[in-house]
């Protein structure tokens, strides 16, 4: 175990048994979970949904190849922010979820929940970011749908998207393929996006010169599907940051992941950022990185073609999937000590996606 | 013009002209309609949109038929009324919207909005009504999403659903396919959904035993297609009722629609809430209904199918297609007169679905 013992830590967590739906629900982190695998799982069983991947890979009879299909609703706060919008943001998540099961994005549904006295220049500018987004992630919106809230409900605009892509023959990603000797691969800087938003509300008094990472991840995982189509699992760390994403993969998988905390990429005004604000920039935000865990014979070759695409400068291997404490994430600190990284029970910024 | 004369009508309408999000935007109506062409379209160009059915109908490479792809939002409030939620109304609304292009729905994705301070046993009802509905309808529910809002805001759930289904080979099915001499065909009787939870609302003060028809309707398309391929038009009036999709189908097709207004099926009780309320049937919403739009030799053979299925029992022929006043739809009321059947401009009734 490295020298790791759990016999006699304590992990202090709020009570986790609400009678009603907490903000920390919608975070992605422990909450989130509890309230998919307790609530909606017992009452959709089927194989693609127990999957629990970012997307749901189906295979159609009289389709020839696997469809990817994933959704995803956003409701950030505020609806402008440094590095994009609402309506960009929409883009980019669901074209990365379907993106992290290997497939390319083809097709989008949108749906618009307007509250009643929202500017319809401001839509206008949000509709005409999304249609740039789906331009450059080559996706074609078909088909949406309108609806008006009263005023003083919704928030401007809650925007769902639902991308539908097809995964090339072979290709199987998910988040229970990792396998003790993989390395773990992250595509660049962490903990942009949530710092980004953080610094745009109200009553948080601080200025940085952080913009929102928010960027199609389709062209990427093409680009590493072009080295090997032997990638274990992809996901975009969006809510909950890298710790929930490593956590949710860990356990899928029954394997321990290890990082090597000075190895991961975060940028300065983020880590002055969190260390101002008291947040672990592991459970920040990010909304155009992913993180790949790969057969360690590939990694070099990967991150070569990783670091020459425009969404992977500064891609990094930032530590290995091992067979001890399966199901939990470590990190060896800077000063050569072992932390666990645990998944984060309620949401360290409300509401970034 | 069968004796219709337009010279010096006039039309009084609402400003349309607003700079902000108005209800009537979300309506289904005309306002609805000015926001998707003026505002949506041009930044969303693409020929699939372009057909503005109720789903989008695609051809992905490499798959060998044809999918259907509807996405719909659902902020109905109350959340529970009369013949169902809006966990089941989510589920029907879109696998219709699915079906109305002649694809039998198969798979659905579904993002939930959460308000905080949602009774978690409500949402676990409503997601038990959603589970009934999808195995009624033999939908699968593959992915989901989640996200909180703060209190106050939303309206305890929002949820929006994606439909995905595969179109038979050889089927075309679309607004904008109706001849003249079509039969105006309707699966059974209208009003109830916008009546059902009219009387549910706060400050309404009357009594109806009326509930809403939210059904799922790929059944009984499924019949209607085993009878025929050679239908023209399917629609379920939903927002804006029977008069709003009748003019679409007007427009979209450059005919016009002659309605006989006593042959169109409206229970008792529906038409006296609307005498009490002051509302139009035709243009109360629906949501386990359709209209056919269908060649007139196969009228009969259709009809007798759909009557003999749960779902149709009431159809009936309530009027036809003509080559006159292209783009409009008029009735012949009871007393031997015209009337003009308009689009409606924004809502009467204010978040049926």
């Amino acid at each position: 175990m490295n020298g790791l013992d759990f016999e006699g830590w304590a992990c202090p967590l709020p009570l986790r048994d609400h009678p009603t739906v907490v903000m920390g629900h919608g975070g992605g982190g422990q909450l989130s979970a509890d309230l998919v695998t307790h609530l909606f799982l017992p009452h959709f069983q089927n194989e693609a949904l127990a999957g629990l991947g970012d997307a749901a890979v189906v295979e159609l009879a009289g389709a020839s190849q696997r469809l990817a299909i994933s959704t995803d609703s956003f409701t950030v706060t505020p609806l402008f922010f440094p590095g994009g919008n609402i309506g960009s943001l929409a883009v980019h998540g669901t074209v990365n979820d379907v993106a992290m099961s290997g497939a390319q994005p083809l097709v989008m549904a949108a749906g618009f929940i307007l509250e009643e006295g929202l500017a319809l220049g401001a839509l206008d500018a949000i509709a005409a970011s999304m249609a740039a987004a789906c331009r450059e992630a080559g996706v074609a919106l078909v088909t949406g749908d309108t609806k008006v809230v009263d005023k003083g409900h919704g928030d401007g605009v809650y925007i769902n998207t639902t991308g539908i892509g097809l995964v090339p023959p072979g290709v199987v990603i998910g988040p229970h393929r990792a396998r003790p000797g993989d390395a773990v691969l992250v595509s660049g800087n962490l903990g942009e996006h949530g710092i980004a938003i953080m610094s745009m509300r109200k009553g948080l008094d601080f200025q940085v010169s952080v913009e929102s990472d928010s960027a199609p991840l389709n062209g990427l995982v093409a680009e590493m599907l072009a080295v090997t189509t032997d990638i274990h699992a992809l996901r975009d760390p969006t809510r909950g940051g890298l710790a929930s994403t490593l956590n949710e993969i860990a356990r899928a998988s029954g394997v321990g992941i290890e990082l090597d905390e000075r190895a991961v990429p975060i940028p300065a005004p983020v880590r002055a950022a969190c260390e101002m604000l008291g947040l672990d920039p592991f459970y920040v935000a990010n909304e155009g990185k992913l993180v790949a865990i790969v057969p360690a014979e590939h990694a070099e070759a990967l991150l070569a073609r990783m670091r020459a695409h425009r969404y992977g400068a500064n891609a990094a291997t930032i530590g290995r999937v091992v067979a001890d404490h399966p199901g939990l994430v470590v990190a060896r600190t800077g000063i050569g000590g072992m932390r666990v990284v645990d998944m984060l029970v309620g949401e360290q910024l409300p509401r970034i996606c």
